[in-house]
């Protein structure tokens, strides 16, 4: 380290945070047998294409804000690049559509330098989803096996707020370690169907919904599935290609979660924990009692 | 749902959870000024690479058991499949090293099944890693940028101990949704140089090393990478990348990032919380009282 202290803090930059790592939503809260309408903040989250010239690199999710160097870290950790001469320019992408630049970023490389490796992809959006520069990410993803939930189930709140508990329960492996990420699907009545852990969060996602697959229960008309962490985007993806109804997570649901299981009429519950939850979409699946 | 409630825990088999999902090892735990030697289960974390026929659709990093189950659902998440008929066979590649073997999955489509995308891979690793079913994962993402740590520093528990205290009072978003994911790098001192956030673990860590590349502060020599969740396999190869001599961790570490982190000679902490912290791998960084 060079120079001494310098402070970088790119959340303490004003009072309020920068408007674009938040979203704000009106939801519904639920605490011990009431609802009501409250406003709460969602982590916004949206795709990111890079581009080296006219070649993408893949597409990541992102809380968008230091688009730069994110970008300037993702080339450096997977080893597209080794030096920081090697990048001549990062800047958002010019040809892109005016709605589609926020979320692309081109990158110039200095004269000379080689692509060390052509995937910067997270996820497996890579390559379906390059093209977020020129249409919405929404519609790239639509087309990869996601579909409306299926049949009429309705949730009773009591039996919603109880299933953390089941959960937690069985997973005997996470108690030893504390690094293992769960997801278990339940039936209405909060019965639970099948439970698997693993380190990754989308890991254990799969693996229930590939049970699920290979025990030939899909669709899975009257499930709910229930994630140890935050519900991301992917997480209400990979439900809706199982046209699961219902999504609960234990933590904080982001922005684009909350706008995929809108717009596809999935339930989505956040904040599952003790006497309390909040529902972001499909509240017409839960039995609420009047406000 | 067909069938009636039907329980499936992966996690509840036996007494004992099946042994390769967790993996012991010494550590040394740090409690309140004290060290002292400890036995600990760590997650497993392993590659998986998928294959169809000669074809790799990429390599995930899992916990291994049910990767049966974690393939059909990935399958289907990632919409290469579209139902359970189109899976003829799923099962341990025989064309593997027998090293390999338990980290290589074939998969056999039902005959004039079309893949409908050929990427499964959930990190950059995709293309550089594929060849899991032939050699070392750790000897495939050596060539991936990763460097031993530079420099000499020793880091003093007292300060180690209060990095989470400052991260948590500048992470201002985190406060409001709740959603966020934070990582933070740190001089010797315990200044805060870097914070940033993310929906995503690695986007934070790819931002504040992103941020010391453009500032040309790499090899970031006397710095510690602070991680708000896990310590995984990932983090740790990118902050090798970045050469950063110590890795921190409010939550549990797995076990391959433990296994690259003696490789490397990089020193890894976990379970950073209150008094407490624990040590897997470069104590001598270090100034831990005798035991």
């Amino acid at each position: 380290m060079a120079a001494g202290p310098k402070t970088s803090v790119a959340a303490a930059k004003g009072a309020i945070p920068p408007p674009r790592s938040m979203a704000s939503s009106q939801v519904i809260e639920w605490n011990g047998g009431r609802a009501r309408r409250v406003d709460d903040y969602l982590a916004a989250e949206e795709p990111l294409e890079i581009r080296v010239g006219r070649l993408s690199l893949g597409v990541t999710m992102r809380t968008p804000g230091n688009d730069r160097e994110l970008v300037a870290g993702l080339l450096l950790t997977q080893g597209v690049i080794a030096r920081r001469e090697q990048i001549a320019e990062i800047r958002i992408a010019t040809r892109a559509t005016p709605a589609a630049r926020r979320n692309c970023i081109e990158v110039e490389l200095a004269p000379g330098t080689r692509l060390r490796s052509r995937n910067l992809a997270r996820t497996g959006y890579a390559s379906s989803a390059c093209g977020v520069c020129g249409r919405s990410f929404i519609d790239a993803v639509r087309t990869q096996g996601v579909q409306l939930p299926y049949g009429s189930v309705t949730f009773v709140p009591e039996i919603l707020r109880a299933m953390p508990e089941t959960l937690r329960a069985a997973q005997t492996v996470f108690s030893r370690t504390g690094g293992l990420h769960a997801a278990a699907l339940f039936d209405s009545r909060g019965y639970l169907l099948s439970l698997h852990e693993d380190v990754g969060r989308h890991n254990a996602v799969d693996k229930v919904i590939g049970w699920a697959l290979l025990e030939g229960r899909l669709p899975l008309a009257g499930a709910a599935l229930l994630v140890s962490g935050r519900g991301g985007f992917e997480i209400v993806q990979k439900a809706l290609a199982a046209r699961v109804p219902l999504v609960a997570s234990v933590s904080a649901p982001s922005s684009l979660a909350v706008q995929l299981a809108r717009e596809m009429r999935l339930t989505l519950v956040g904040f599952l924990r003790g006497k309390r939850f909040v529902v972001y979409s499909g509240e017409e699946r839960l039995s609420l009692s009047p406000e």
